[in-house]
């Protein structure tokens, strides 16, 4: 049996990453690998119940710290709960969203320092990092357009945030990515999914057994 | 006017932080300060919130790390709006509980260094310590008793440890009191409530205007 590997999907609102999830997911299982999909904020009942703390509410109910600290905290019930001991029994797993999105948006915009997000990543999820993040991007506008026909214009606490916040947002993943390039690979979203999907497929093409 | 003053009560369980707190409260109102009460974990909405997921559940829902951060969060909260706010408008602030029980109950026996806490606490309240902290100490039987008198032996997750627990805990609040002498002071809970209050207020002498 080969190691299981951990990869995570990031990206603004509207790129599509859990419909390519899903579809990474199956073509990872049509290889005969074991996969496990799971998402952030949220993955395990503890962490679940800290997201619905995290997404009600208004705009201004958690400070940017507090708000770090609860996302740490989900995270780390999801890593010693779930992500660790499909890893441990060499399943894949694959994730919407890790800690990058909490550096993307508590780091970027919020006012927490990168160094004080990967502290509470140490302390909550002992610094566990994916073997690959694969970030899905698109032209703003585009993005805008599938969040609106996806649900009407509505939006949940974290889809709230204005046009100039998502272009900020976007610049921080790209800033990330290109701090360590041999975690991170960046995938245009634009074109037909099942392209999207190829190009995910090829961008484990080094991972897979 | 004089600033305000932070003052925390901290000890195991069944010590009588919350009847003392009350007394206190009133002695110190009765020489014409403005006093603020409250409690950890919680003292406002969102820290309440957390204090809920913290409260319920089976012993194993969290583990250490997620404890802690689940601390730190309802801690920053409960700092940025209402300690932090009292303080500037020239309040005193009493709270039963702050950081020193998450570094007595998870520092001790739960497997988190120090060190890790208060990164926790320098990056969720920006490291706010208070300006005297007031240790109730008891024989291990006299808490256990109070205990049993007053809920009927029942106990929620926190109050549900062992008594080895409990007596690693009381050692481990005699070592924080140790290495900062100046913040700390410890006072014998044993006597008749208006002895203990008339030394709690005693220990305050030095910060009162």
């Amino acid at each position: 049996m080969t190691g299981g590997k951990f990869i995570t999907l990031e990206g603004g609102e509207g790129v599509g990453k859990s419909t390519q999830l899903a579809a990474l997911a199956a073509a990872l299982r049509q290889r005969g690998l074991s996969v496990v999909t799971t998402r952030e904020p949220g993955g395990t009942e503890g962490a679940e119940a800290i997201r619905a703390l995290l997404l009600t509410g208004d705009e201004a109910r958690w400070d940017a710290r507090s708000e770090a600290l609860l996302f740490a905290a989900a995270r780390g019930d999801h890593v010693a709960k779930l992500i660790a001991p499909a890893l441990a029994r060499g399943d894949w797993v694959l994730s919407d969203r890790f800690v990058d999105s909490t550096r993307a948006y508590q780091g970027g915009g919020g006012g927490l320092s990168d160094a004080d997000i990967m502290d509470l990543h140490r302390i909550g999820s002992r610094g566990l990092l994916p073997d690959r993040t694969l970030l899905l991007t698109l032209a703003p506008g585009a993005a805008a357009e599938r969040l609106a026909a996806r649900d009407g214009g509505q939006a949940d606490r974290m889809g709230a945030k204005p046009a100039d916040y998502q272009a900020r947002l976007a610049a921080r993943f790209a800033e990330l990515a290109a701090t360590e390039p041999g975690r991170w690979r960046t995938i245009a979203a634009d074109g037909a999914s099942s392209d999207v999907t190829a190009a995910l497929m090829a961008a484990l093409a080094d991972l897979l057994p």
